[in-house]
């Protein structure tokens, strides 16, 4: 069997891993250079698009980023799972808000915008504090505006016509108004679907964000009374999707009922922590399920937390000195911002995890850490 | 930081794997074409040895019947751990048993053969039963004769004089006549010592063969009372070699006494099952002792078993169906008695396991498995 990824980023990568014991060959379509690479040894080109259509048996896809003419040419193939569809229903919150509406999820109630009309219709229908984020791309907190009472409307409306106006997507730009939601905490869950329709969701976890990026993951099973909700809105959304492969949702949860944010149509950064914690992770469920292989179980093992790695190359080496920590690297060169890889730390129950958590953060350095340590040390 | 092995198996391929994450880049030599390669992409010369003593900062080995001269070139760089001695020990039973003298560790009671005289010396001195097993090479049951009474010792002489005098090792060929343990059973136990002489050992290992080779490995924690034997065993070999790496030792039991069998200088096939069973697997505690990091701690996490996959390249998918499955295949092309894979069962307790290693056995074709639905069955 062989998988063309679409995007040759990290979870290409642990794609590519997850697939060698399977005896799966993975290469991976990277958009900059518009080569086919294999994710883990980059370098050597083994041609363009339609030669790595060629050499699959199957295509997904990492990121929902991707053109509309790539996304094409591999469903002209018949070889591409999740559906184009799927994909562009990630990249673009008026297809994400439409599904969710038909699929009958609770979100948080919104306006899609493009006009200064829409726009003042909105403010009009909606309750302040409303949040306004950008249809197209803009995930980590990019492309979106808070907009807290009505005097601030005329100032952000400016911002926002120029964002919707400057836009090179090439696709048609608009903004999605969101009541904002007063939440307890944000919750995401990853789950997967087969072919044949059959779903399997892993334990919810929660997230904690540093300027928009995710900074840890913690998932103990401890939100048992949410699960079957959680996996209710997957199975929904999963199911109006015909979708095939691992899917992620970020939730809000208020109270005792969850609001969907938004859905990401591929393996998802808050679903890291299953190397180490679930019974089989997100990477090889992916890779199982699109290449009809029976899905495993996702099941917690462990209680388990990812810490992300950002901007730095390097941590103290000492923290693999601390059992249960595990370190993925992505190979990649450093720049500030970028997801250079990820820390996951387990114990054999909440108290160990929190505890090595703890000795963890102690030895990661404030600069490229800055709210670990605070964030752990408020779960104890 | 940048890795050699010497030979390019499944070992090299699972310690690849394991370097990923931990941004190590690993190449390996393969002694047959005398190629540095990719073991996670053969095909690729980089080079010969000396190129790839050049690349590495590094050198490790996946086995033990390296030739000397290759050996020497390598630890001449000063990169070469664990030292060429321990590797000579592990691919000489000479070496191996004078090792195990002088580390006062608990063995079978012996004589070194080379000549008529040695071997009448050595049935004069030793209690039938015997077994006679060639010094150099011949794992796996190959190189080795049963001596069970007076009568038969002429005719295995004729045996043993030809394979001696026919070795085409370039070594001194030589035989190991030893007394016959009555064992309870096989156990093994992975170990590993880093660099500043810390070692750290995995939980002991019950291992079932069938035709002389590893069928079935189990570990489940239920050897507590045996483990600080073998791991005082493990401490006093890997003392002895100033050891830096992963070393596994076989043991027999005795009642309540524990006797090394052999030795390994290296990750081994009995310790696969800490790819899912244990907190750091084998293959990353190797490399990173080898790269001077931290140990990773070699807990059990969940009661582990292991199947090896032998001379075919499938199994039914079925078996993913069920939890804790997880298929390791070496990407390597099907032939007669050839390690192809293995297969990892776990379960949250030993009978879960036993209870899931039974569906699989139960699942896998006879002709391929011989004796693991038997042996698992006498496990339950």
């Amino acid at each position: 069997m062989k998988v063309l990824v679409l995007g040759a980023g990290q979870l290409a990568r642990m794609m590519a891993l997850a697939s060698k014991p399977l005896n799966i060959e993975l290469r991976a379509y990277d958009v900059g250079s518009a080569q086919v690479v294999d994710p883990l040894s980059p370098g050597i080109s083994f041609g363009d698009l339609s030669a790595g259509i060629e050499f699959a048996n199957v295509i997904t896809a990492e990121f929902e980023h991707i053109s509309h003419q790539v996304l094409a040419q591999c469903e002209a193939s018949g070889k591409l799972l999740p559906t184009s569809q799927s994909i562009k229903t990630g990249g673009d919150r008026r297809l994400e808000k439409s599904l969710l509406e038909q699929a009958g999820v609770n979100n948080a109630t919104h306006k899609v915008v493009s006009t200064k009309t829409d726009f003042d219709d909105a403010i009009a229908t909606l309750t302040f504090p409303l949040i306004v984020k950008s249809a197209l791309a803009g995930y980590d907190g990019k492309g979106q505006w808070r907009l807290k009472a009505l005097a601030q409307t005329e100032a952000v409306w400016r911002e926002v016509d120029t964002f919707i106006k400057e836009d090179t997507s090439g696709q048609s730009q608009a903004v999605v108004v969101e009541q904002m939601v007063s939440f307890d905490r944000e919750l995401s869950m990853v789950g997967v679907r087969s072919k044949t329709g059959k779903t399997q969701s892993y334990p919810l976890t929660e997230n904690h964000h540093t300027n928009g990026v995710l900074s840890v993951s913690l998932a103990t099973n401890e939100y048992q009374s949410l699960q079957s909700q959680a996996s209710d809105a997957f199975n929904k959304i999963a199911n109006a999707l015909d979708y095939v492969g691992v899917l992620a949702i970020e939730f809000f949860q208020v109270g005792d009922a969850l609001l969907v944010n938004e859905i990401a149509p591929r393996v998802h950064n808050s679903g890291h922590w299953t190397q180490q914690g679930a019974d089989t992770c997100q990477f090889e469920n992916h890779i199982r399920s699109v290449c009809h292989l029976p899905l495993g179980s996702t099941d917690l093992i462990r209680p388990t937390a990812m810490i992300n790695v950002v901007g730095t190359d390097s941590v103290p080496d000492s923290i693999l000195s601390i059992p249960s920590v595990t370190m993925h690297w992505y190979g990649k060169t450093k720049r500030a911002g970028r997801k250079m890889g990820h820390i996951n730390v387990s114990g054999s129950d909440k108290k160990e995890l929190l505890y090595r958590l703890q000795q963890v953060a102690k030895q990661l350095p404030k600069i490229d850490f800055p709210e670990v340590s605070n964030y752990v040390n408020q779960l104890l």
